[in-house]
């Protein structure tokens, strides 16, 4: 593995593979054209600049492709920025994308065991039918996709683990208060954020597609399921019951629920995604703070700063 | 047609064919069951009262119901009051229903007519071909559903009338802003409160179904859309849109839409539902107003009190 | 024991024994005083007139007393009602107040029980100290208190029930999320709503109290802490934290809390209160529901109505 | 003509004349006192810094003024700017204002005959002498004046076809929605705005004026109408309905009305102004944006992004 | 004076005096017309009935008359109730209105002198002039009417008590605050509620007229400042001020206020008006509540109830 | 006393006396610490760079702290920067502080004369006492604090200058009002802002204790009443309203009050805090204005900019 970007020094002459973040094109003002590029591996980021760059290659770097760069680290305004001397796409296979993005604390075999065991829980075979073919349809992407472009669980595999932290804490709730049917609740734990692998471009270096924005991964998801039931035939209640508790699991309308909650399962659905959402972005604000310090303001946390305690 | 309701008088001896609105089982103090109804026909409603209803009786009537009713009119706290002698079932067959309920003062075929020549001005293949198969799938329903339970449009053919009143704007505004499309604007229009006809159970005595209230009628005629696009095998950016349409033309979150407009198409269908809602419902506020008074303050504008100008 | 209110017939004839819910003065249009009240006991309750009411007995009533009545019950407004024609009050001595009103499923035994386990758990001595030293001083009210006069949780035993139901989630929450201190989670939660002993007037026929309205349980609470806690020398940040997390707790300023969570035990304290009441609250509203209906809205949950699923 | 604005390239030297958007006094660190300015002409803007200025000239130069100007152009932070050697004002007279500024697709005397159409279309007698006595008054700055320093028709001319553009509208609405009265409509669409030519300093480099700051446009124009009426001996209830619908166009409080809407013309006004200029606001977004892309949030359309389609 | 309505008793059989409050039309539920009114005099209200009312008498009646009754009082669903016999106007010249209605504890004498004294202190001219002329065009009215239809100082002389009020704080707090103008603090105390003047139908039976509604008492006086100011030739700064302080003194958009407060004064006269009308609402609350008790809740302040201490 | 900030000018070579207002630890491109400081003094504010720093050095300063320095001033990026040679800690015994830093135009032995007399005007003797022992035991603080870290009365002795200029108000507004007790009016502001400080680090570069964070001023103080009325052994309702009084005197949730005024002193508190804040943030915001003329807009004055009139 090359030099990782978070031990880059000012003066280094380097040769690296890195991943294309972001992409951007500008003009000095001589007129020339440059590539402006943001730089990504396993340890961190760093900006770049392709000064004198060739015509051929102004269009042929995009984000999300693997990259082989040579070129010197220099400090610029107080900050390190690597100058590009040659650059050239390197093919991706073979090569395991976590050592250039952040990835999940679970392998994906990990993630894909524990969650297929509450699959195999589910009792209610309209239920189990329709989650089994919705996962199947999406196995690949599942797995590794984030649970968001920033935010809480934004690395590779970042919605599987939240949707797992999410069945550990279903499990326990269905168990201290009887009225929920544990299989709605399961079931809808793992389909309510399957609209995502939609509404976002890709598992590394994401992006919201035009889809994603114009319909959102709420209604994309709640039109899939309803073409699968019919599909496979499922029909009852239950089918809309899961329609809704995918609808209605932001819970309230300004984050984009166009039904509240109607049903205890779909309540708790959307009592489970905040508690998992919230602590994971706890967790990441307050990791780097030292103990009797207060964090910065946490803007998806009402924009509260947070005390360590010692 | 026998007697109409207004002209009811306490004392009369009817025997009358009248519409269920409203069924609803009592007890009194004494134990016996009972049934409460209103009853309707095109001239207005009157409460009723069954009293010694038989077990039978007790079972067999149910709102949307046709019956001929016998009994007598007396006055209960100065209202008058309906007391059933007899009531039976009678086939709604050969009969016109808009003897019995508030309709359009446009009849179906005006409404057939008029809002297809809209439909046949569409140039785009794509939109004309999934707006055509849309409405036939719903032609029974579309031409004789109310818009709401209560509020704008609230009669038969209540949403047809709305729409074609849309469909007028939207004629016009195409044609004095040239960055709408006139094929998407003319769509949206026509799809946008499709999904009324799952959500409402009826074009009479309409109800809001259990479907229709655990996924709202946005909802569920966007994922039609997308089924029947697949069906059909439509595909491309335009299909998107009109699905983004019906999803966003509540306007904002807190009607219900998941996404609000990001298309101009969409922002004034937005505009214009709001204008023909509007003035259907100031059109009914005012009246039976006199002159120079205001209307009681009307919910659906902001509870404000309009003005009937001399 | 004496026939059960929900028993009452039109008509009956009874001498029975009843705690006084409410004691209202009146004066008939002849200028004669009377007394309106609401009787109670664990079945039910019903309104009751005394007229010709003595000038003694007059003043001789108050809610929370348990009396002995004789009188009738008749038919008004199609409401039972009873008619007194003696009463007097009787001690609350050898009584099992239980037998006159609502109480948790659980008794005060088990409650005590199961909440002084995890108050035995605790390992931080501060926070055990101070916790331990809390209930002590509290510990005849606090087994016994409703958790609000109305709402979830409204009946004897309300307060430690809901407590102790916090005390699992906060117990599987602290294995789950390891950012989680457990013991300040395990303090947090039994002294978050201690104030509400010295808010309400009592276990049953709660009101809230001067001091209550005018200062608020959680202000009243956080006082006592810091009381406490200098008279126990006990020092460090432990101590400002629990009152950190009981000033808190309730999440938003709306609903009284002076600062908002700015620790993780904090925000999850304030979490797992809002799941327990709003399970609590959903088990009593869907419980008299038939499936396949929705209760009425439910204010207390953003006046939604739930769906009883089939 | 002398070279344009967007056509200055690093290095020119160049004698021009530009319109003065911007004048500000700054002193060097060395205590100098310089000029700073937006020079504009019809094509666009640039920065221009006046170093080594004389004492005269330092208080010479007012916003509004148009200048012939002598310097050269260079680069500095990478974008341009104009260091300016001499500067003199010049008379406006003689000049088409219009060079130097953006303006209406529509001439002054295009956009004159057209409304004038409209007006002489009012039968209401007080309605048109009282229209037709505000325009004539006004008549100089009313073709020439923006509808806003910013935003919606910020353009020479703007206001005149901000009205023109709703007066369309009104037109077609009046005839779609017997309840709206023509007259009050169309003299309101007139009036709505007449209170800007008070409001805005001018129509070229427009401020807001202190009186439209304290007073606001909605408020002046509401005492030039009730002073106009008296002043002609016009009296009756059209008078008071087109000082209502001037002060409630706005629609809601927040935006400065201090009365809403409450008569069907005055609701009509408020949705008509708001499409004209939504549309307005979006054709302008939309215009430098490739199709399949987004525009930029859009602060005056809540802050959303609009998809520009393909 | 004839009996007072506070003591009339159940079976009286009277000849009184009284204010008819409100009249309204009726028809039994034979067909039979009939009137309700609110009888009104210095020491409370009684709702009346006039059965069998002749044809001429129907329309022969309106709030704000004085009229000669004679009937009975009866017990009504256990509130007393008048039937009329006869019922016929009566001057009102000669008669002391105070007699029929709440009035200021201070005569209109104590109120002009008071007043009078902080106008005769105003030292800047133009201030002077203009508020003199528009007390003098006013004098009649200011001096007797209420400062609204309910809430604060609802009675006769209720407007001027207001204003003497606030001109004693705006006295004390010009002196405590340099920044302040104190001729533009009084100038605008006097001035900021003169519109209600037009807004209100009457000192006695007080509605609001149809202006009243449409254009708002704040917009009203502020075209009458400005025409008035025009007539008596005033120009400057301080009209414009004064103006400013008219329109913005509600403080905020939402209660009418067009624009903000954006001078010292103004913010001032917001605050003080505020302060006035409040203590005068708490003063109202409390004074029927026993000591050591709450008020029910107040709309006018947030819906608060508030307690008396002992 | 040494030259003042603000007569620093570039190229100065000096030898200053300054109070350090914040430290900054940073690490230049190659690695070398050095420090980054804003120097205060009566004068003003500057910033330094404290470049090649000792070890020992590194951890030496902290805010708060006077220390002698000498080195050269010179200009970065169009701003004055002073640059450190040496640097040492001066003692602060001996030094009048107000030379450093803004403070109040009274002096403090005004401030205390001034306030003690209202105090010794207290009648209630429980009141009384609580007063006087409460400022006894803050006496070195509450007449140097500031009344916040920047808003409003941010200077040396601003809460005691706060607080005098409320009771000036009180007294006038308790001798209109006849409703608000005047004890409890002057107790009440004497007491409301106590909390500050402990929740203000010091008088001088004052930042928010953990405790302030976490607590905040209103229930820190709360609770310190509540202690210090048990120690005295005072009790009785007047303890109860005065913690009531400082709980609510923010007036509503959302800046911190965890309940609402509920008598007429907690109102006018709530009232006259704002007003008197309102007015010094006024005069501090107007000062540099020149007349006709706005200011900024103002944050703390729901972002309005004001104008000053000529």
């Amino acid at each position: 593995m090359s030099k990782q970007i978070r031990a880059y020094a000012d003066g280094d002459k380097l040769t690296v593979k890195v991943l294309l973040n972001t992409v951007t094109k500008g003009v000095t003002n001589k007129g020339a054209p440059y590539l402006s590029f943001v730089f990504q591996d396993g340890s961190g980021t760093i900006d770049a600049k392709y000064w004198n760059v060739s015509k051929e290659a102004l269009d042929a770097f995009k984000p999300g492709m693997l990259v082989e760069v040579n070129g010197d680290v220099l400090c610029h305004n107080h900050q390190l920025q690597f100058r590009v001397q040659n650059m050239k796409e390197i093919s991706q296979e073979g090569i395991d994308l976590r050592d250039y993005v952040k990835a999940s604390e679970l392998s994906e075999n990990q993630l894909k065991f524990e969650i297929m065991k509450y699959v195999s829980d589910i009792q209610d075979t309209t239920i189990a039918k329709l989650v089994r073919e919705m996962l199947k349809q999406r196995e690949e992407k599942f797995f590794v996709y984030p649970a968001a472009q920033k935010n809480h669980h934004d690395f590779v595999g970042g919605l599987a683990t939240h949707v797992l932290g999410m069945l550990k804490l279903a499990d326990t709730l269905a168990a201290s208060y009887p009225l929920l049917n544990r299989d709605l609740l399961i079931g809808g734990v793992i389909l309510h954020d399957l609209g995502k692998l939609d509404e976002l471009s890709g598992a590394i270096v994401t992006e919201y597609t035009m889809e994603g924005k114009l319909l959102g991964h709420i209604s994309l998801m709640q039109a899939e399921i309803s073409d699968t039931a019919k599909r496979l035939g499922l029909e009852g209640e239950n089918v809309t019951l899961l329609r809704h508790m995918v609808l209605s699991h932001h819970g309230v309308y300004e984050y984009g629920s166009p039904v509240l909650p109607m049903i205890p399962e779909a309540e708790m659905l959307y009592l489970i995604d905040n508690i998992d959402a919230r602590m994971s972005t706890l967790k990441k604000a307050l990791e780097p703070i030292e103990p009797g310090n207060f964090t910065p303001r946490i803007f998806a946390l009402e924009n509260r700063a947070f005390y360590k305690h010692k």
